[in-house]
């Protein structure tokens, strides 16, 4: 099997499965992972119905084991890993007393210690190979902490700070580390079911569409390697920033 | 006349001059500025050789008459102006006791000065139509003051300033305003005939090729409106951030 | 018992006791804590030695339920806690590739879940009386991740996300949260023993006096609520930045 | 006259004044200027009255002739200058089709180019001396450009690019160079008069207090060479940001 192959890490989202699509659509086989294997079903088969190929690997991204096997297998059974993403979040917002120790570790192991695994083990296949994408997605608070956002700005600091320190370290040695941030809402059920008002600015392309942030990951990956992108914000037109 | 147009302000470089051919490939009648006119000859000549349309326009744009004017005309004469691209820079380098004002100011008026005037202008043009693109080229000095870079820093942050105000007070005009952030050599003449050991890097994709960087550009103006983005930076690979 | 109270989590480094010994100077009760507490003897006598008063508490800061008794000790046998600053640090540097999990969740533990726990025990104790300070100790990997720094810039980013949400929360509520950071190599035993060629530039001033450090600590604590600062940076006037 | 020299640029403020005021009480000579000198004697007065000793210079910070010229009358008729504050502002707001070019340019003379000649005449005189310090004041526009904000951000933020480089070009020759923060309201005549309802916070500490403003430029004077301060902010503990 020679098709090229992407890796998503948290394709249990609308931004992660418009990013598996888009990098099939181009002919890569894409694998994406979720907790739960069987939730991963109607992706796979949106983008075999679209001609394209993918895997579905149920995998817990924040277990040590999982992942060197995830990545293993993959490079094993499917081929070399060209590009990674790495796309889980845990979005929360409690006033800092309200906030409990098992909620900050929780929030940090998803959306920053996951990434720190997937970074590491994405450079232990691509660094031999002296090439490769890894894209970690970022959000407003890696950019700024604020009231009710301890947990979640931590979590979301300290994947900014892999991202940059990846970059430094991996540039030079051929992969392409790229840390977007996006800055808004994204048209998703969790959305439209828990803030509508939020969701009625889609009427005016007030929230971000996911195939369009799937437009800029492959951008990403398809930049030529003097003209690097490792930061790039996106954020709806009528957005306050 | 229906063809879109983009209006270059500081053609006179690689960058610019690759931006206008990357926009006129794209069916846009280029219109493109520098203090000369003349010298302007063969920049239209490539672009009406490759197919293209495009206008030179010798302007001083530190110059308020002359971009009011400037801009009528090419609304005007050409059409509605779609897209601005400020690519003027003016990068000195001078210990702060060898900074004379006359070089502080001119670097200020080319780089910051000009960039007003043409992102205000934009704005008149822009905002009673709702919609078109104003993009600013940054550089390493628009993020960091550096030694013997009062000058240039001075100028590109006020630059940056100017950008992220535009893009606040116009976005929500439907007006999509960027600042990409260039982080390196380009490869330019003057790169290679006074900084060869910087030059020899290109062998190995170590300076930016401006064609990669119109690119970018293009890509700026492509993005749908729910989904813009502000700041954008581009590195070789091997360059050192 | 009437004198204000202090209390420096990670007083184990020549940082946290230098600030534990100045505003012992100053009248307070420094409560100071490292993970022996049979360590912090000479801590201890040193600030008994210059007429102050101290306690020493022997407490794992990642541990939350020592962490909430060792607020609840202090609010009870001490008295109320004025000022709380956190200073554990915990610097490595590995490749990517050679960061195992296990260390680059202990940094974490360290530098910013343990900065949790404290600052929302702080957050606890202070709210209700409307006042208190709050400082948590930033380093150059707080702005900037780098080649190694994967594990180390992650955590330090993690507390500077904390310090500014606890900033903007905590602010209106009487409280000030601050976040120096320390830009340099410090005069401690560590450096001295490690870094010989660092520690030489002692001679010229190049590295932190520890009680230069303190200093600023307790002018943090002494502004006035009107004109209180967030951020600082301290740095050897012959350092590179 | 051997007492020690601050030279004020832009002493008709409250925050200048208290400036100058400030290192009087610490035995300094107080030069003070402005553009009428007249208007400076009741701050002279003040100064005497409290028996201190301070001059007053009528100057146009924007004439490099008279800048040049207001070094030298100091140090040959005052003595060495140890000290200089720039603290012109010049805020402006204006949407962006209503900013005319005169406006534009003035305010980056007034804020930007009197402070680099400032810095420049600042370093002509200290260089030689391997000492001194120099102050440059910014504001919340400093940092962050925003609606009508083009003029006065674009001059705030070259001059925090000056303060950024003369602080990597100068501090490695002794001499300290910071760039203090306002970032909220100051209690002055002119917010009193303007803006009631933000000079009614004053009742709660909730604007800022020029004495403390002050206090912090001594603070920075005051600091050894092993922990220098570049950037700090002050905000009033109710203040969003």
């Amino acid at each position: 099997m020679s098709a090229p192959v992407v890796l998503v890490i948290g394709a249990g989202d609308a931004t992660g499965g418009a990013i598996a699509k888009r990098f099939a659509r181009e002919g890569f086989v894409a694998c994406v992972t979720r907790r739960r294997e069987a939730a991963l079903a109607p992706l796979v088969q949106d983008i075999e119905d679209a001609g394209g190929r993918a895997r579905a690997f149920g995998c817990d991204a924040r277990d040590e084991a999982q992942m060197v096997s995830l990545f293993d297998t993959i490079e094993n059974e499917v081929g070399p890993i060209e590009v990674v993403v790495f796309n889980i979040g845990a979005n929360v917002l409690f006033p800092i007393r309200e906030t409990t120790a098992r909620v900050y570790r929780k929030v940090w192991e998803m959306a920053a210690f996951a990434g720190f695994l997937t970074g590491r083990e994405a450079a232990r296949v691509m660094v031999p190979r002296g090439k490769g994408t890894i894209i970690f997605t970022g959000a407003t608070a890696s950019l700024r902490g604020g009231r009710g956002f301890s947990a979640f700005a931590g979590a979301k600091f300290a994947l900014r700070a892999l991202a940059q320190s990846l970059a430094r370290e991996l540039g030079p040695e051929g992969i392409h580390v790229a840390h977007p941030i996006i800055d808004g809402a994204i048209d998703t059920a969790f959305i439209r079911d828990n803030f509508p008002a939020m969701y009625a600015k889609k009427e005016q392309d007030g929230i971000l569409n996911p195939a369009h942030i799937a437009d800029t990951y492959w951008m990403l990956h398809q930049q030529p390697r003097d003209a690097w992108t490792h930061e790039i914000d996106l954020r709806p037109w009528m957005e306050t920033f």
